[in-house]
């Protein structure tokens, strides 16, 4: 047995022990260490790198480690075993793009313009607001040696006249009679009761002091393969109290879902991988929200959840593996009776959990949720709903009918797969320009900080100006020379965006060949399912009126660029739309508004799925997208150099 | 800080960090040392005897000590304060009577007796048995590529089907969708669901294999203030799968429901109080029972509780505070919506627990199942239901009317508040006689052992031959002199059953002035409470037709001894019988028909409650009652010694 000491940059620190031959991938995961781990630990992504301090380590060298890095100490996690005592530092870097939480500044317009905007479009819409969920005040007679009927009758019969419901159909749950007898009490018998009506039942959800000054707080969950982002909000006016984003915490056990449901088939793992989210992700997001909005955990009354079937899934602990197995069929499209605490979550105990359904294995609630929001539904415009995240989805359609399909993207638009990949957080390069002489970029990071990596957006925008120059080929081959390629021994040529020198991090911010190749797989994924979804109508990109991309690409993508590297089909620019994290969006109309959430039970219920797999054309058509714009220039007439 | 061990006669130990000055009772609680003490430690009842075997502890003399016991090491924990390291000896004879948990040997008819005689009873009275928790079997098609419904839906449309009702009124708990994927494959789609209906609703509270063997089984709870009796039954057929009783973990925070209640007030009272009654009684008597029968706790679907207003508080965690203090309001009569999980039971995830409606502060279900079971509601016969607790409750009527009231009688009847007293299991003294001139007792003992204590109905007849042989007079105090005969130095004194050196036990085991007062104000309680009750009604002791006693007294109560003190009125005594434990058969019968749950909620709903301290002739009726066998011996004429 020996022990290895994991140090972060922060100075913190954690042993463990472990024995000899275990692999420090697992030993870390034990540690409940993030260390990143997006291809599941099999040496190819490169994203587990990790320096040997001091102690020994069984760690061959790589193609993501340089001799010079090797001979620093750098190793791959998951290819090091576990010989003596070690001492490793794990960078910031690793975790950076995985579990950062960021707290949402509410003075900034911007951050809840989506949710306003919602509002005003689906009240215009005729989809009216007004929580069902609702505070119902009693002033209750004062028991005396003449009236003595206990606490739970007294106020029963207060409801039962309040509301016009039997006594019978009122459900007065465990934990609103635990402490009744104090509130009632402590309140001198004026109370405010939190009631909702299912059916044609009533449920007392808490009783409070009538003074109580607590909001009625709901929490709205956008839970991706790679991030999440949630909302707290006050459930009687709609205003935000609270929004946070961060990483989702199942992705040390892969980065997409097929090695995540891989994962939770093993031994242990459907409680692993829920642990992962709810325990390393959303509880911690919650605190967050909770400390910055003063809100009490149990005056939560409410979620609503919108994520993908297999997030669904993982996270409600349910066995998995027949989503990616043959039939295909999930435990779940719609399911009810869910409530918080189900899933281990400590908001209100009567707290529901309101799942947006899911129209398929792969096209999940985050895609109901969002073709709420894309609004695409209520207009004649034939119009694409875009969400890029780990997976494309596509809905297509208009106020007749609507037809979605899934493509695995990867994780290359949220900046996973990537090398230098991140989301858009502090440090992440969004957008960048490259001077077709110099060669030199001009970029714009988040939060003005130095550049520690690459997001999404800031991809797009380097791969359309290396092509636009001329530095990549039509394959994303680096074609031209400079100071600021770099090549390996292999002849692996890499585009350095800023010098470790200069930004002080852990080493250069590049993107690599490999890299573009990975991203031109996933803007070919979504082009040519795009394309196959429209030919199996019998359309072209042509009838295309309206694009909506939602996402979290962040809203600076560049829609000229985009079109450039041949993601989306070549339509006049002024018709795409970039719509935001639509999930999230979608997830806190339902919250607010139960006309909202049959509206999305409709649009579910509506909506045709098409298997990508099972249509003849659709490997012909990714194969033939996955070049710079494609390899039929034809369909990108506006690019023309 | 000190060191505090406290050592068992089982050779086992348990050591403890204490601080000087600490009371040594609530170190012992601390450390979940199960030490008596039904006076809550004001050195009062003398029970909490423990040997000091080495060390220092700060402890006076009591008069519950002799001058040679002190010498030997004994100490009252409830006096004895920590001065320095200690090593304790705790005599199980403290935790006879508490703990012990016994196992019915359910190949004895007389075990099962009083369950198939209250079911034929109840047919006969018109009360159907069968239950509304049934299995329900399913035969799904299996899922295709064509046919990719989800699990849940392919599960709700063929319930749908069979029990026509309506999807939208099927509710499919997260308990039963967590598993449903795997049970169904594991069982190649062929299954039975266990359903139960609520109002117009289907509960799907479980789906196991169509082949699987288990039984649909519930638990049915006597929970006593003393003892607590429980009962694993097949839903199904009625049949006794497991019987254990037990005592109530809770003693140690006070013998009677007034000193529960305050210690429940305090500090984390609630919690602790809820702790010792589940934690350390009923998980260990269900634990017992599950390896007696091989029944798995998860197919457990429905627990009954009936117990005392304060005892049905105290064990679902409420604030039993207003019980005690005027105007006397409990959280609940009548509580629905609970579930065994709410009180920390692993039965079922939706195993509900059904609670018998208590109707008073102090007349609860434990009376209401009992009422079920006397039969009175169901005669035109003049019936007193008598339940001989740690409190005394009475029901008198017949199938016109009921009333109820409820006497402080203390423990004595369950061996509580009596210095040799004891549950009536292994080693009790239950019966006894006495020779008028040699005084020499001749005793029947529970289990064929040396005596070890005596219960409650050898207590009956200790003190009834005692006062037959002019050995004690009205009063209670000893007149004669022998061997058998023991003072102290204060002159009390003491009647020996049984010499040390004969049963090789810690003490002699006697009967004293104090043990025979605290015994003459029980059967004081129960006997002004028959009478101030029927005067109340206008009636004396003449008008009674039956009398039904119930209780944990055990079937060795020898009625006419009972005459003889004074504790029951003095009529035929063919007219008596013994019921055994009603609360515990009431239970029984609520957990298998849904029918004769309804009767005794009807029965609660029509029971007048006399608050017996409202009475203005109760005390005078308790001080005149508080001799052998009455101050007014024209009550008992058949007494004529």
């Amino acid at each position: 047995m020996f022990t290895i000491t994991f140090r972060f940059e922060s100075g913190e620190s954690v042993s463990i022990d472990a024995n000899p031959g275990e692999k420090l991938l697992d030993v870390a995961r034990k540690a409940n260490v993030a260390i990143d781990a997006p291809c599941s630990g099999n040496g190819v992504c490169g994203k587990c790198r990790v320096r040997l301090a001091s102690g020994a380590l069984d760690a061959p060298i790589n193609r993501h480690i340089s001799e010079e890095e090797y001979a620093a100490g750098w190793r791959l996690a998951c290819l090091a075993s576990v010989v003596g005592d070690a001492e490793i530092e794990v960078p910031d870097i690793a975790s950076a793009y995985r579990s950062r939480m960021k707290m949402a500044d509410l003075s900034s317009p911007e951050e809840i313009a989506i949710f306003e905007d919602l509002r005003a479009q689906l009240e215009a819409a005729g989809v009216a607001f007004g929580s069902d969920l609702h505070f119902l005040p009693l002033t209750l007679s004062e028991p005396t040696l003449d009236d003595t009927m206990p606490d739970n009758e007294r106020l029963l019969r207060a409801i039962e006249a309040a509301a016009g419901v039997d006594e019978s159909r009122i459900i007065l749950p465990y934990s609103v009679l635990r402490d009744l007898s104090r509130v009632l009490r402590d309140s001198a018998f004026s109370v405010k009761c939190v009631i909702s009506r299912d059916q044609d039942r009533v449920l007392i959800r808490d009783v409070l002091p009538q003074d109580s000054a607590a909001p009625l707080a709901g929490f709205a969950l956008d839970l991706g393969t790679t991030s999440l982002a949630g909302v707290l909000v006050d459930l009687e006016t709609g205003k935000i109290l609270a929004k946070a984003s961060g990483g989702n915490g199942q992705i040390r056990y892969g980065a997409d879902v097929i090695n995540r449901i891989i994962e939770s088939g093993k031994e242990g793992g459907r409680r692993r991988l829920q642990d992962a989210v709810v325990k390393e992700s959303i509880i911690p997001m919650l605190s967050s929200m909770y400390r910055a909005s003063g809100i009490d955990p149990r005056r939560v009354y409410r979620m609503v959840l919108a994520g993908n079937t297999t997030m669904n899934h993982l996270l409600l602990g349910l066995h998995a593996d027949p989503i990616r197995m043959e039939p295909f069929v999930p435990s779940f499209f719609r399911a009810g009776d869910l409530y918080a605490r189900d899933i281990g979550l400590k908001l209100n105990p009567m707290a529901e959990l309101i799942v947006a359904p899911n129209i398929g294995s792969y096209v999940g609630g985050d895609i109901t949720a969002g073709a709420l929001v894309s609004m695409i539904w209520n207009s004649p415009e034939m119009s694409l709903f875009i969400d890029l995240g780990t997976n494309g989805e596509l809905v297509f359609g208009n106020s007749e009918f609507l037809m979605s399909c899934a493509c695995s993207a990867g994780p290359a638009f949220e900046g996973g797969d990537i090398s230098c990949g991140m989301r858009a957080t502090d440090g992440a390069i969004e957008a960048c320009t490259i001077d077709k002489d110099t060669m030199e970029p001009a970029m714009t990071v988040v939060g003005d900080v130095p550049p520690a990596g690459i997001c999404g957006s800031g991809i797009i925008d380097i791969i359309a100006e290396l092509f636009r120059c001329g530095i990549i080929d039509g394959k994303g081959k680096i074609v031209r020379e400079g100071p600021r390629i770099l090549r390996d021994e292999h002849g692996m040529g890499s585009y350095v965006l800023a010098w470790q020198k200069d930004t002080g991090g852990v080493k250069d911010v590049v993107l690599n060949e490999v890299d573009i190749d990975n991203f031109i797989r996933a803007k070919g994924a979504i082009f040519s399912a795009t394309e196959t979804m429209l030919s199996s109508l019998g359309f072209d990109a042509s009838v295309i009126e309206r694009v909506y991309v939602a996402g979290g690409i962040g809203s600076g993508i560049n829609m000229r660029n985009a079109v450039t590297i041949g993601m989306f089909p070549d339509i006049p620019l002024e018709n795409f739309h970039y719509i935001g994290n639509s999930s999230q969006a979608g997830a806190y109309a339902m919250l607010l508004s139960s006309q909202a959430r049959e509206k999305v039970f409709e649009l579910s219920r509506s909506m045709t799925y098409l298997e990508l797999s099972n249509e003849p054309g659709y490997m012909d058509a990714f194969v033939a997208a996955c070049f710079l714009p494609h390899t039929d220039r034809e369909l990108f007439p506006s690019v023309d150099f």
